[in-house]
């Protein structure tokens, strides 16, 4: 894995941030203690449950979150030289909580609780929000597919569906998510995420004969590669595919047409070639649904790409970032809350755990208001530290949150499984203040 | 504007692309003269038209397409050594035509026509569609959404609901497709996008009064400042806002409620407290409808966000990067193209055209297969110089791309203002070859 330096993340927030601060810092409130918290309002409509991921990233973001020469530079006339003072030694100092990567969550999981003056906490609104709802929008999908697929592998392939940076991040979290490895080259580079590639139409294209394609393709990656065999006859490939490169090919990838009707031919020519242990790899628009209704057929795994990327529908998680208590006038903290029918907000710091009944099955997500909410034995407590006192204390591998995810999910009731629009599988609860 | 040297693109990329690359050097094809082309099948569902973005972010990828020591010691173990050594000394040398930035789009019309060694061209092929599908999918909807907004002005504040990066370059391309202004400051670092803010509600609930909030953001922003009168009840606020900054408050922002309806009850106040030069500013889930049911309300600036970062509705523009032909064995240029009933690509390089009737308003997407089409006297070439012997020739401003955009839009049939789902607002003819 090469570890080249990451950029800072200052810039990669909102204007009012940074024009807010100026502003507390002029009415002395800037330094009040808070508490903010990163929450989403509900599911997305239909989704029964939703997967944290993002954590490692944000983690990283708060360690960059520095305002460099450039950066200030950049910053002439939005704010004063005072303030642009104040932020050339910026620093988060405070203490985060979160839910681990991985998890499974629900409407009001308090995924992140965000303690510290109120000035470095909201400079880091911005840049929190971009990163946990991209990259769980992405998990969430991911997630769901992974279930869809039952134990057959999945391979990410969207990176030219998304932007290019995002594709990165939609890799990573695809394989919190349960995916086998992505295509994507800068995930390998940077988080280890396995990559993985078959060819292009185009490889196929370039030579005067399918033949030839397939020949060069098996001498330079070995008879275990995945051969393309729909640019021209798919029948025809076959018998090509496996003429060049003998009863241990790999596996062949389908791209087109009624994939399980067309796997279930290829998987009877296979078999009567002698290429049984060939594996048929499918792609072309999947999604979960897709998934699910080729579980019949004789497919090996799925390449998924556009559907992912894009959440599946659902692009984002509409999470936001809210001020839930402060420091007031006497130094003692105030539960804060906007009034507003129509977005609701519940003031006060939060606590959660996931209720669990005696035989392990998630009942609840218990949400404490202002103090955390008493285990009943079975229970499991969601929120893990993270930061303290500005120095990253929760960092998980990749291999981690695979982990939490898998028994994030085996945890819920059955319902989970059902790819049919649904109310989330179990409820919030509040409790307290 | 800060330019701080840009990382290497080369590892945003599919790992086949680069086996691929290293199997056509084993087969001697690597070298042969290939043009590849980047166009989309079809609208969105129910779109009019699509409006190209990512032009200048794509020329970017190009230079900086390298692979440098980091990028070469993690593609150990997937290429071999001697591919190593050729990625080493990569750089594309083709030439590459493409339309302008800014530009209205329409199915089959070739955005990008890309012309190299297969090599050097295929190894551009995740990054290139990765810039075109997302840019374009925020510009195509961010023109539908101000063509709804008639003349009042469009702020993209969308950074928090997409990937940090996505969200750069998406308050570029909202910029392009005439948004005014953005609240990212990455984008206003670089690439000169105008930036502005308001403040959050944390800000007012932070405050121990609402008229303390109200204070400090004008004694710091001064009283052309936007101030946001939702957190509690908005006709206090509203009375409180002009207490404090006086008659010459420069806008309020609403976030919540029935927009148009609360709109319409604070110009009264405004105007009733003397500030009639007091601009509405509204916010919440914005989409082009809601933009244009807004059409009668006094609102003075939209604010959006969710919906343009997500494409509202469509992420991504489902552009692919199909080789459309390549030298033969005996050095000749043959058209090729994957036979597929359902994903139908043409072989044979394209030209393109605007048709335009004496009034100059467009008639016909003309792509022309193999020669360019004559031009009736009031028609446009589409496709320009972008790269020349690998040297970027055809780079535009941002100021240039709006014009583009403008002009472009200005010229389709007027059922281009309807929001409605519709069919492309001009057909798509293919002539020759």
């Amino acid at each position: 894995m090469t570890s080249s330096p990451r950029a800072s993340s200052a810039l990669l927030t909102d204007h009012y941030e940074l024009t807010m601060v100026q502003a507390a810092r002029q009415s002395g409130t800037a330094e009040r203690r808070a508490v903010f918290e990163l929450f989403p309002r509900r599911l997305p409509p239909g989704r029964r449950y939703g997967v944290v991921a993002g954590v490692g990233r944000a983690l990283d973001v708060i360690e960059d979150f520095r305002f460099d020469a450039a950066a200030l530079t950049a910053l002439e006339g939005i704010v004063d030289p005072d303030m642009l003072e104040w932020l050339a030694s910026y620093r988060f100092s405070g203490d985060v909580w979160g839910y681990a990567e991985g998890e499974a969550y629900f409407p009001y999981s308090p995924l992140l609780v965000v303690e510290g003056t109120f000035a470095e906490a909201v400079l880091l609104e911005t840049v929190l929000l971009s990163v946990y709802n991209h990259d769980s929008a992405i998990a969430s999908a991911a997630s769901r597919m992974t279930l869809a697929a039952g134990g057959r592998p999945c391979i990410e392939m969207g990176s030219r569906r998304t932007h290019e940076e995002a594709a990165v991040a939609a890799a990573r979290a695809a394989y919190v998510a349960g995916f086998d490895a992505s295509s994507n080259l800068a995930a390998r580079a940077r988080y280890g995420v396995p990559s993985t590639g078959t060819a292009a139409h185009s490889f196929t294209l370039l030579h005067d004969a399918e033949a030839d394609a397939f020949r060069a393709q098996v001498q330079t990656l070995g008879v275990g590669t995945t051969l393309l065999v729909d640019t021209y006859d798919v029948a025809e490939a076959v018998r090509l595919a496996v003429e060049v490169a003998g009863t241990g090919l790999g596996a062949v990838r389908l791209d087109s047409g009624d994939l399980g009707e067309v796997a279930r031919e290829v998987r009877a020519q296979l078999d009567g070639l002698g290429a049984s242990a060939t594996r048929i790899v499918v792609t072309s628009d999947l999604d979960e649904h897709a998934i699910a209704a080729l579980a019949a057929a004789p497919v090996d795994a799925y390449g998924v790409g556009t559907q992912l990327v894009t959440g599946s529908g659902h692009p984002t998680c509409g999470f936001v970032y809210k001020l839930v208590a402060r420091e007031g006038a006497a130094g003692e903290l105030v539960s804060v809350a906007k009034k507003s029918t129509d977005k609701q907000s519940i003031g006060g710091r939060k606590y959660a755990l996931r209720r669990r009944g005696p035989s392990g099955v998630a009942e609840a997500e218990v949400v404490g208001i202002g103090a955390p909410p008493e285990d009943d034995g079975d229970d499991r407590a969601l929120l893990v530290p993270l930061v303290r006192d500005g120095e990253v204390v929760g960092r998980a591998t990749l291999d981690e949150a695979r982990a939490r995810h898998r028994a994030s999910v085996a945890e819920l009731p059955r319902s989970v499984t059902m790819m049919s629009a649904g109310e989330p599988v179990i409820p919030t609860v509040h409790l307290g203040p």
